[in-house]
């Protein structure tokens, strides 16, 4: 039971390579990667370098960042972030990533997310109900 | 052959993160997470702060409590107790996670698993059996 | 080509909690899951306490012992071994499952697989062919 | 917050096997496999030994090369390189790959995958929209 | 940038335990699956203590042999290796594993992918295209 953490403060910590502990899977990415779209997202202004707030956040061992999210949903949105595209693997459920795009104030994710989600109830031929 | 675990007093440990050894993955969260539904619970209890019992529980060499359960199948219980939705991927078997919902005492869970189960036996048209 | 084995006498290690490396895959579990069912199969011999024979085993360098085996095949078997219901994904191929029952000597899931396999066989309908 | 990486000169590192950081992912390469097709793409130029060019990257503690891209869709990219075939496994989004091998400039996968999604959004009987 | 690599005398390395690093990615397997059918084939040859050419190869920190191939792919390969059955999970591609089994060699093997290349590129009734 020894504890993982250690509180960092977030504007001290200038490196441009960051890593993320997100539900213990380890992420390795960059600020610009993190504050490229919405500004106002959690993720921005954890990261962003000329932010006003003095952010704190744990670490583990390793100085990774610790979010305590999904790392499988998470993958999507991190990839969405280096290159501005949502994409889905056949077998990954939307509403999962639904749910982090929330929860980190995504607000350009979470509109295309919800039109993906009414899609995929419609029937197979999709034909809107009428 | 060498003992991986240490017995540990889990009302002593109090730190907020929390690293959980799930059949041999680690997955990281919160102690905020672990207690915020069925209070009933086995997670909720072992990791309660004001909870009269004295638990105690093995950790391995990074601290982290040992559960012999399947990681497979935790990955969506845990997900479900960061933000209350449970969230299935297209090829994950729900009994794999009812399964973990009954070991883990999570009775809010256990309904919702065994309705999908139900109705994933049904035939293609969706139409019940009468 | 450092020796990644030393040899184990599985008796003298009591520990309840074991980890096993499986073709590479680290999986952590308890004595009481891997005796629990079959007690002639060979993970029950040995890692039963009370066995008459003196089994040894080569372990890794953190302790794990080894096993030269589909990590991808055995996580089913050893959920099975935790609570006694065979459960698969959708895109698990249960005949990899059947090869890793037959080398465990798991003679309670032999049969089930092969029940699966022949069922898997059948045409769409699942009109046995007359 | 401690920075995960260190500065180093690619053409100073001479060796023959390279270690990539792939988004938190390490693989395992080598040289002639990285600069073997298109001479221009960015892994060619920056692994290639007589390259004029003065690269230099960030390296995490291990010696791997940071890059900040999508390690699940880097896979295919990667074992392309190695023997000049596009292989996808069916629930693997092609769309993810092109923006991979747009960001690597690989000019000989990017028409391949186009073709490929193109194909994807025809009708399931294959016959072109007219 | 530091070398990930040490060169090896494969003869002198006698143990019957083996780690590969294959693209990043360890497998622990032994001597005896390595070198079991095809005695011909690259990893037989490579791992024969009877060999009489000396092999040297590169190895990781943690003494794995470096294979630069993809490990998503070698993974039935080996499985293949420990009981000589072919098994295939839905979602995964077998000219990816083609593609491996010519690379190692395994010429028992590349005839079976091949035809279930072949086959799968029918169309779904199964019935020959006349």
């Amino acid at each position: 039971g020894q504890a993982v953490c250690q509180q960092v403060n977030l504007k001290a910590a200038k490196s441009e390579w960051v890593m993320l502990n997100v539900g213990g899977k380890l992420f390795t990415t960059t600020r610009s990667t993190l504050t490229r779209f919405d500004p106002g997202s959690m993720l921005a202004r954890m990261f962003s370098t000329d932010s006003d707030i003095e952010w704190s956040s744990s670490v583990d061992e390793s100085g990774a960042y610790l979010i305590d999210r999904s790392p499988l949903y998470f993958e999507p949105i991190i990839n969405y972030l280096r290159h501005g595209k949502l994409i889905l693997d056949k077998n990954v459920n939307p509403e999962g990533i639904l749910e982090e795009a929330k929860f980190f104030g995504l607000t350009s994710l979470i509109e295309t997310l919800e039109d993906m989600i009414e899609r995929d109830q419609l029937p197979d031929d999709n034909t809107p109900i009428t």
